[in-house]
């Protein structure tokens, strides 16, 4: 029982993963019959293992920094990895507000009787086991780990090699936790090389895998979605709009504007294009001008809105594509709400997206025919994540279409069975 | 305007493939706006022009049959490939009954405020464009369509070659109800040509397509599952079984176990493998043997269960796997509800299994373990589909475990992205 903290010297890295799945299947078909009391004991054992092991967490974490930082990682990098007190504490937090979730496992919605007399409805149920892969984050573990170990999904982490102590030391806190609770080790398993190879073979289980959530760099992602043989619940690009339509208030849409870009650079969520109705132009772009001036903003802007930007660049076709996720913004002119609803679905990525209205009418059109995981009526679009929208965690944001768009929380690590009820009941 | 009715000479067939891909997306967004009303009346004028055209439809099936028995089709082929006037009246009255369908799109739930002040909700959207690729049953045509439609998705259908003509006279109708309602005759498209390159090209387009529905032939399935660069909402095995528990009514175990097995032999949800606790065996078996000689069903059953199977061969580990489709039984006796359970997860396909109990506790235990897309108590696994799930219709049954398991209808067709109401509401 020791395969989570072996030396990462694995000889036959396909047959340990191999090992890792049958193993995680196992520990599913045990974790569709825990209880919610069960469940909710190990997040809290997880808790309190990982208040306890503050140093060792922060001895395991200055090692893989100064690994990191041997191996001529950048800044940004070695502060995603590092585990301050403060981001342990959020782990802790994090385990706690899990632990608070209601269970969604066993609900039951829409029993009714049929014409035949038998009774249909809908289960909520686990996947089964999930696969996580990410990048440098330690607190991942700890976050995919508890939002599974909820929803009833057993795990396999498979995190960056360069946090791999970090992880390691969580994992340890992780298993004392499903320990405290009588839970098989293998509900919460941490892939313990560091060999590629242990993803590919990850992916490439579908007897053993349900589903595979990728959390990293687009380059991550695409090389996943590409090669994986069982279903992955992914997040690509992020390129958000804010649509200031002729009919908006104006103090909403130079706040709104103003915050969805400049609130944070970087998260998926941030503005990427500001789209303006041609009448609301003169109204709101002089303001929001000085507004993104004095926070050092750049503008890549269409030829009319640059009547009212005087520091901004011509856009080109690519801004139009563009996710910055930096203090650059493209800025579009647009004659009608239909003009800024297509250049939505053409230019944007189907994450966020939201319109300034004070109109009933113009507001329930860009809800129905924007294609984007959240659509949203006069709110930032920095909004867009899984603690804002009371999921209480998350364990991604997906952009895809089928299963779950947007922030992914305990409900889309379930799926829903029909269960029927006859007494005696057959078909004629 | 005529890419549907043309002939099936298409020299460069990426090309023409990327082309109703184009027509299906520009479609789809339309169709988004479409109103309830709009799409209902397209789907009762396809049921008339169905009506007007019976001889039409006849004279072209009569084409495809005469070709498929030149080319020695096998009878069941020709058979499910035959358009009688029963299966038009069907296809009409299947039209009418998606037309009384609600119209899922739009449905808005759990919309509620927020701590911050913003109100979350979810509402349900199409998922796009739906390509479907099916084999020689003509009446799919219309059903894919109709559902597709009634849920707001542009849909490009892939009939098997056998059925071009038919297809292409149902396709005109289909036309003329689209027109019948002023919507785009590219909501539906109907491939044109027979080349196989064309399932190829279907299955490749992200940009385009946004998921594949395969109906057919195991074969078939897999093959589009493997190359599919899309998402796949499939249907492979239906290894379904029933148990009959230790507190058994042993009547209703009787009538459940003949009706699975023997109302009718092809479907996926017919019982492929009968568990029986050793307690109940001698109340139910002797009985069952009887039943099952007189309407010449094959027993294969493991040791104990040929004590009271007295025409009973042995069977092998292979019977626990197979999906016979035929009038063929694997019979096992166990030992508890747990062994039950864990052969159906074994060996099953989390298709479709059947408890027979009178206790409630092992009635809910077998429900909530037993990883199945349709889990019964008391009732015979034949139940398992659309209509008697009161779906109206189905698309298919799903065996995969994310976004839709078991009988697919209108709902499996869409999702459900996040819309969000604010008032000028930024993040802090």
């Amino acid at each position: 029982m020791a395969l989570e903290t072996s030396a990462p010297e694995i000889a036959d890295v396909e047959a340990y993963m191999r090992a890792l799945g049958e193993r995680a299947r196992d520990a599913s078909r045990m974790l569709a019959r825990a209880t919610t009391a069960q469940k909710n004991r190990a997040l809290h054992a997880m808790a309190e293992a990982l208040d306890a092991a503050r140093e060792t967490l922060e001895t395991a974490n200055r090692r893989d920094l100064e690994a990191g930082r041997a191996n001529g990682l950048d800044e940004a990098l070695l502060d995603r990895l590092a585990l301050t007190p403060a981001r342990i504490d959020s782990m802790i937090e994090g385990l706690r507000q899990v632990a608070a979730l209601p269970d969604p496992v066993g609900e039951i919605r829409d029993m009714r009787y049929l014409p035949s007399g038998i009774q249909v409805g809908k289960m909520r149920v686990a996947l089964g086991v999930v696969g996580i892969v990410y990048e440098s984050r330690p607190n991942v573990t700890v976050d995919a780990a508890s939002l599974c170990l909820k929803s009833g999904n057993a795990t396999i982490l498979r995190g960056g090699s360069e946090a791999i102590q970090s992880n390691r030391a969580i994992a340890d806190c992780i298993r004392q936790g499903l320990a405290a609770a009588d839970l098989d080790a293998a509900c919460v398993q941490v892939v313990a090389t560091t060999d590629r190879a242990a993803v590919g073979a990850l992916i490439a289980m579908p007897e053993y895998v349900d589903v595979i959530v990728p959390r990293g760099g687009k380059g991550l992602i695409e090389r996943i979605s590409r090669d994986a043989r069982v279903p992955v619940i992914k997040h690509l690009d992020g390129v958000c709009h804010v649509y200031v339509d002729r009919a908006a208030d104006d103090a909403k849409a130079v706040a709104i504007a103003d915050n969805a870009k400049t609130q944070r650079y970087s998260p998926c969520n941030t503005m990427e294009t500001l789209l303006v109705h041609v009448d609301a132009a003169p109204r709101v772009l002089p303001e929001l001008a000085r507004l993104y001036a004095s926070k050092g903003v750049e503008l890549r802007a269409c030829e009319r809105a640059r009547a009212w930007l005087a520091d901004a660049v011509a856009a080109t076709e690519d801004d139009w594509h563009a996710e910055y996720l930096a203090p650059i913004l493209a800025v579009r002119v647009v004659d009608s709400l239909e003009e800024a609803i297509a250049h939505i679905n053409t230019y944007g990525s189907h994450h966020t997206d939201a319109i300034v209205t004070e109109s009933v009418t113009d507001a329930r059109r860009f809800l129905a025919e924007v294609d984007s995981s959240s659509v949203m009526v006069n709110a930032s679009t920095r909004f867009a994540d899984g603690f804002e929208y009371g999921l209480g965690a998350e364990i991604g944001i997906s952009t895809d279409k089928l299963h779950a768009r947007g922030p992914v929380g305990l409900e889309g690590l379930t799926s829903e069975k029909y269960i029927v009820y006859g007494d005696g009941h057959v078909r004629s």
